[in-house]
């Protein structure tokens, strides 16, 4: 990559739009080479010259992708938080420490953020906007959340009219190229991993990805914007996807289904004079295969919202990678640079006000698919459908796949009507002590968006 | 429907933003209702108490479904327009005539201006937002596409670093709901037809929406955002789904397509030193069943963006209808008092700048399903197959379906390759003159977004 260095302000005598960098990576290379290579087009946009200014890295010389000057870097961030011509400190570090702190400070000193940080905003987002709006300045995180996809614009301004019912979200990539390759290929968990590291979709540690803990983070983000209320993640109900076999894939399959990890957020209307509250949960969770969400694949996000003036809106795109995420965090540049123009900030305030109680996951109601094992002799059935009457669960249906004669097993798949998790979770407690059942295999929660 | 009419102002003592509206039709229903009986939700949003000033309307003792206080209807304009206390001006009348002279005098007044009205924003639009740049006042517009899907916005904002390369959107719910009841129940399009207007998605002259004169309007507005281009209308390529037939909807789905009227839009970058043109046209395509634009059925739209950084970004919900519509323009009306708040307009310039050549139908490239009855006799396949090279076309795939023995005839669909328009039609007029060519079927272009 060959760019330009020269600076406009000289020449056009208009004082240009400074940027400092924090963070090199990934995103920061993609970031940096849109705003190098396309800086005639972004400031025409913006009606200024715009300057990457200063770029603070941990180490000077990694051999990098993007060709930036050599003068740009830095390993003092003091080179952008003691720069008072710096507009805008752009931070794609990631991680909440220095990145938290570095931006308070930029805050402080009057300088607009744009971050694609989700684990700083889902953590520290409202005490970071609280300030920003002390401090008049701008906070913007489209890329935090979804790589390319408008969604925080989305949800502040495009539905703010609607009283957001649900969010139905495909909210991490990683998760769902694995289970894509799992439904299309009949692969199981580990060589579908393997494949998703090979091809750099997965880190070498998968935890953070597989365990759905990404995908609080960006469900607590979407939960800020929808509902208002801020959670944090750690209170988010998680299950991962690891102990997911091919056996559910082609069960699914047969009963109409798709597997995919949801991050799922839903208001609960208050009785009467009583607050509404939340449900925020992320697990595996089958989909019936002719909804808009079903056909999400591959290392593609989406998030499905209900509102109630709207009806049912998607939006799909790349939740990652550089193109997208600098896409997202180029724009939000463009955006403040539009408020530095006008000189205004927190045009439209964030308001994380309404505090919604957080539903315990022992009161959420879901319909579960349930496969187990079972003893092929007279009455198994009956028993198993006893325990769940007397949970208060209610069959849809029932279906007893096939026997394996020698080991006198039957295979059950039972689908349930509406119910409690902490009846379901009751239900499965007491078949383990049942002699009947042999092996518990898969419960997944089942959703329509 | 039973809403407060007391004023906030008095009490509070802080200014209102008073709204005028012309038009209170479905979707000027909807908002009345809104900013009626959500206004404490609206007014808190905004930070100032939100007034429904006036509304003109044509007949003010025809019944209507929202109970608006008689004293704020009018049938005069000059309510609103020689109201200096009027902030903005909603506009969900339609129609060109008189509400774009309306406008522009609402404009120079120096009042804000809501609109959903596509037939003028496709067709003076540009002009309207240029005087609205001059005036120091906002034009928004965002329920003029798509009903409650975020697309202005989108489009302004969220992907303004990306070159668009291409647009593909099923954007008239009436023909998408037609075009759905005859892929899914064998319906022949009169059928399918009556049905949609018993359920009132289709007017009685249904003209508009089966020509393709609609989507048209919506593809104009989408064209100047994705390109920053204003192509008139009437100068963009449609055909409508009036030739469609119980059978083609057969055929598609064997060769796994579906069809669908989509609108395209597409960018062809310039050969060394000369400029990018745009291709743009309406009309039914087939579209792979595996690709997410061809889920979208009944009343529903998408729209689907290729960006260059962002990749595939697609967004889908409700096009019409009071509820996803009044969304969009209460959305907007806060959005622009927000700007009314902070002392702004015109924060984000529309620009229409890029003025791309509009490529001529002849020269646009496409695949082609092409159906046809020829005699079942020794050669005919070999002539047509001889007229398509003649005239640049490669055959992809051919499949004689069945053979009418007591006719003679056998039923021929050819798939070909990408080939000019131009190219296309000539052959086609060379079957007509061709004796062995019974019948010609249908044509209809195929795309893969």
């Amino acid at each position: 990559m060959n760019v330009a260095t020269t600076s406009h302000d000289a020449a056009s005598g208009v004082k240009p739009v400074r940027i400092g960098m924090f963070g090199l990576g990934t995103v920061g290379g993609g970031v940096a080479k849109l705003l190098l290579s396309r800086r005639d087009i972004i400031s025409r946009e913006i009606g200024r010259p715009i300057e990457l200014t200063k770029v603070v890295v941990r180490d000077l010389h990694r051999t990098r992708e993007v060709e930036v000057p050599a003068e740009l870097l830095s390993t003092d961030p003091d080179a952008i938080l003691e720069d008072p011509t710096i507009d805008i400190v752009v931070e794609v570090m990631g991680g909440i420490r220095p990145a938290g702190e570095w931006l308070r400070r930029a805050i402080r000193a009057g300088k607009h953020i744009v971050t694609a940080n989700k684990d700083l905003m889902a953590t520290e987002g409202v005490e970071l906007l609280r300030l920003a709006a002390e401090h008049g300045v701008d906070i913007s995180y489209e890329a935090s959340v979804g790589g390319g996809i408008p969604l925080i614009g989305v949800f502040r301004q495009d539905l703010v009219a609607n009283e957001v019912q649900s969010v139905h979200a495909i909210i991490n990539g990683t998760t769902n190229y694995i289970l894509t390759r799992m439904a299309q290929d009949g692969a199981d968990y580990l060589p579908a991993l393997a494949e998703a590291q090979a091809l750099g979709y997965a880190e070498a540690d998968p935890t953070n990805d597989v365990e759905a803990i990404d995908a609080t983070y960006k469900l607590a983000i979407l939960a800020s914007l929808a509902f208002r209320t801020h959670v944090p993640p750690p209170q988010i109900f998680r299950e991962g996807i690891t102990k997911l076999r091919a056996i559910d894939f082609r069960m699914a399959r047969e009963l109409g289904y798709v597997i995919k990890l949801v991050a799922i957020g839903r208001r609960h209307k208050g009785a009467d004079g009583t607050a509404d509250s939340i449900e925020l949960r992320v697990h595996p969770t089958l989909l019936p295969k002719h909804v808009l969400l079903a056909g999400v694949n591959g290392v593609y996000n989406a998030v499905h919202v209900q509102g109630d003036l709207v009806g049912d809106v998607l939006l799909y795109g790349r939740g990652a990678g550089s193109g997208p995420t600098s896409s997202s965090v180029v724009s939000d540049i463009i955006d403040i640079a539009h408020n530095v123009n006008a000189g205004v900030s927190n045009r439209v305030p964030f308001r994380v006000t309404d505090n919604l109680p957080l539903l315990a996951i022992d009161d959420v109601q879901s319909r579960y698919y349930v496969h187990l094992w079972v003893a092929d002799q007279p009455g198994v059935l009956a028993q198993i459908a006893q325990v769940f009457g007397d949970h208060g669960i209610s069959i849809a249906s029932c279906i007893q796949k096939e026997t394996d004669a020698k080991a006198g097993t039957a295979e059950l798949v039972i689908v349930t009507h509406g119910a409690r998790e902490a009846g379901m979770r009751d239900a499965l407690h007491q078949f383990e002590t049942l002699s009947a059942v042999r092996d518990l295999g898969s419960v997944l929660r089942i959703e329509t968006p």
